[in-house]
């Protein structure tokens, strides 16, 4: 049963779960639950990169013949702070495609919404695919798009909290006008909250401490991994309307039947 | 990645989806969605059995077998009716599992406590394996347990409303204290919600209207498929824990990384 | 602005909210609480009353002639022990009002459909004014109904958790189709939730935990009366629909207005 | 029970019930339904104030000596539209309090984070006292506190939806961090979403369709009066805990009180 493939700045993904690389127990753990995953684009922050080349442990596992690198700029605090990150991401790993990611306040890891539409201007007239990280904040993110954002990447919870799509009324709305792709960012702690994002017409999520923080987060990679395919075919095959009257459809009772035998 | 299999009156089943056979627009439609669905275990309505032997149109689509019969009791208004009902079935289709429904309310389908626990513990006398379809109720589903049930069947939702895992709460305390398999039974709409509830622990699921309302059901049992695989997975992976508190784990700014390039 | 009374057995209340009596920190307390939270009927396990015709502390504060006393048969476990345990409440307390609570299980003090519906026709032929504390089960409380309940009592969440309506999808059906009051029992942790029950249709609601574990319980008490106040008056108002398709009414652009100034 | 009083401003509020003037049937009714909300801060667009000194039918209606108008720029599409209008309705209403709302979008009428930070810098400067409507965004309500807003008005729901405290998750670091009051101002449908509101710390909240369109708009001006006080006498009470665990305290069974009677 295929579904439609996600295209974003003319690559074609066939994968519509993106991972994060941070919280791993070790760099094997990392590698293994990334195959079970079957995520083709894998994001790490500036920070994990050393500049003389070389990279931290986790990193050195990281295959990057299998994977699409999408460096994230965690860690910064406003539009130029960022740009510099970006432009050394792009030197170091060799990739133009960016999630941008401005986060002023350390405690809550929250979006700069000013500072992100700012840096997105600049970082796309230099040339980068931008996917940045925002609230899911309908008029931003039309914004972005306005500005030349490859995709936008909305939260559904506080990062991670795990609490799934506590923004929903609003990412429907984003769904519903955005013309680039939708990726659900933040906050969606298990398969399932990672199928109903997929089912309400979502383009992708990308999920990292769920898949790092379980149990077993190789067995969580796939279990994420089908849980995005059946999200997305569910999408595709037309979910049946919800109803809140409570009332079923009648059936005639057996009662004539019974005693008709 | 392979999940434990459920077992239930001693069979090993490989798939915990289960699935209805109403409301399909075709018996060709039906086949398809079955085979989509990886179900093994089908139920059916007596009133679909046509006591001469021969079947409906739907029916007769039904690869016998391919599938263990679950035959149900729907449309019964009481136990008496139910049992009379469950000797049909165990004739006309040559087995003794049952789905035992009592609902004396032909507007909402909701089922009757009290005729369910006296025809459970009659038909367990009468060689059945009996899986009572009831609400969410924990004290009700523990009595069904006693009184030999094979396995509990509590709603998740009102039936045909689509709404998920409405019962939650007490969901999570039947899946603690039952020693028999439990199995979510009506309101489940999406592939997600079949998800969430493999998450939290239930065995298994019954799904009819979300797969056979959907615009394309063969798609939509592959999703289902795919989402109860990852719901269980995610289970035995061992979700990470929910936080309320809004925090994330604080990340050292970038910036004196940033000023010592 | 005036509301609807409330007619139970023939009596009428002014409030819509009733109160239980466990848990608070001293008689004092409990008493003041009463009184701020304009409560007229009060609920009290049996076992606190002192077959001598005494009381202890907590229960020789409650002045009767000010309140309805409710007399509840919490800890017993079957249709026999509430029986017994009615008889001595009617005799110790003056009064045949009974709410009727049977848990058979101790550790979530959940109740038991089939030995309430047996107690309530027993107590129903005995003279009682039996208020049946249940399951959101809209068939059992249609049964109490017809076995001569006076009112019925489905549980909001399970006892002390304070989690709300969660069975709410449930008790809109309870409401829809009774007879008799419906009143929400367990759960309700905080006012806007014994707003929303009300809200909703139902006839009042009882509380305890919530305003007896509050950091000021008296204080607690007169939030919950002015939000059971506020409940029935936004129900008897006509709530406003909500809408979930996310798009607001369009207003004109100001812009042609600000041009021409 | 008195709660403490809402300042912004310097200004003290005795309610935290702010109302809208919108969609009112007649000015009767509006100024009737306010009279009953015990709202002492009203808006209204600026569009409805005549620029020749006069007003349409409904504000005509609006007894200004006893309330404090707080104007409003629905319909404006950017900070300098907003600035236009600002001073427009400081000269026509003789008040220098202005509620910011800018959204260019006339479908969903979602708030404009970029052009309403540049717009409450601007306005701040020339002496108005800003409430600035915005999403729940914590980093933005930030800054704007920074820029010097009187207060902030996250959304709690899409404008009109009805819906409640769908952004309960941001809301909360917003109210957890912000040094200004903070006033929910979209989406609530209810008596029980206003105090839910004021229950979780919210200072005040603003409502307009849920009375303008309810059945009888005075009798639930009166019943959102209610669930505000509720609100906020519960929240200065402390609220119980909730607890998932759904164990509930045990008690002690009857069975040996009783067999010793």
């Amino acid at each position: 049963m295929k579904t439609s493939p996600l295209v974003i700045a003319g690559v074609t993904l066939r994968s519509r779960l993106f991972l994060g690389t941070g919280k791993y127990s070790s760099g094997a753990v990392m590698s293994e639950s990334l195959a079970a995953s079957g995520a083709e684009l894998v994001t790490m922050a500036l920070r994990r990169v050393r500049t003389d080349g070389g990279h931290d442990d986790i990193m050195s596992q990281l295959d990057t013949t299998k994977y699409r690198l999408l460096p994230n700029t965690s860690g910064v605090r406003d539009a130029k702070e960022a740009i510099l990150a970006a432009e050394l991401a792009r030197e170091a790993l060799g990739t133009n495609w960016l999630k941008l990611e401005i986060h002023p306040d350390p405690k809550y890891l929250m979006p700069d919404a000013i500072e992100t539409l700012l840096a997105t201007r600049e970082l796309v007239k230099r040339g980068f695919v931008v996917l940045p990280y925002v609230h899911a904040d309908p008029v931003l993110c039309k914004q972005l798009e306005e500005a030349g954002a490859a995709a936008v990447m909305p939260l559904g919870a506080p990062i991670g909290s795990n609490l799934g799509l506590e923004t929903r009324a609003f990412l429907e709305i984003i769904i519903a006008q955005s013309r680039v792709p939708v990726v659900i960012d933040a906050g969606l702690g298990t398969p399932s909250h990672a199928a109903a994002a997929l089912e309400m017409g979502a383009d992708a999520v990308l999920v990292n401490t769920a898949i790092a923080a379980a149990a077993d987060p190789v067995a969580m990679g796939a279990a994420f991994k089908l849980a995005v395919e059946a999200g997305r075919l569910g999408f595709e095959a037309g979910l049946a309307a919800r109803s809140t009257k409570g009332e079923a459809h009648a059936t005639s009772p057996l009662t004539s039947f019974l005693a008709s035998v």
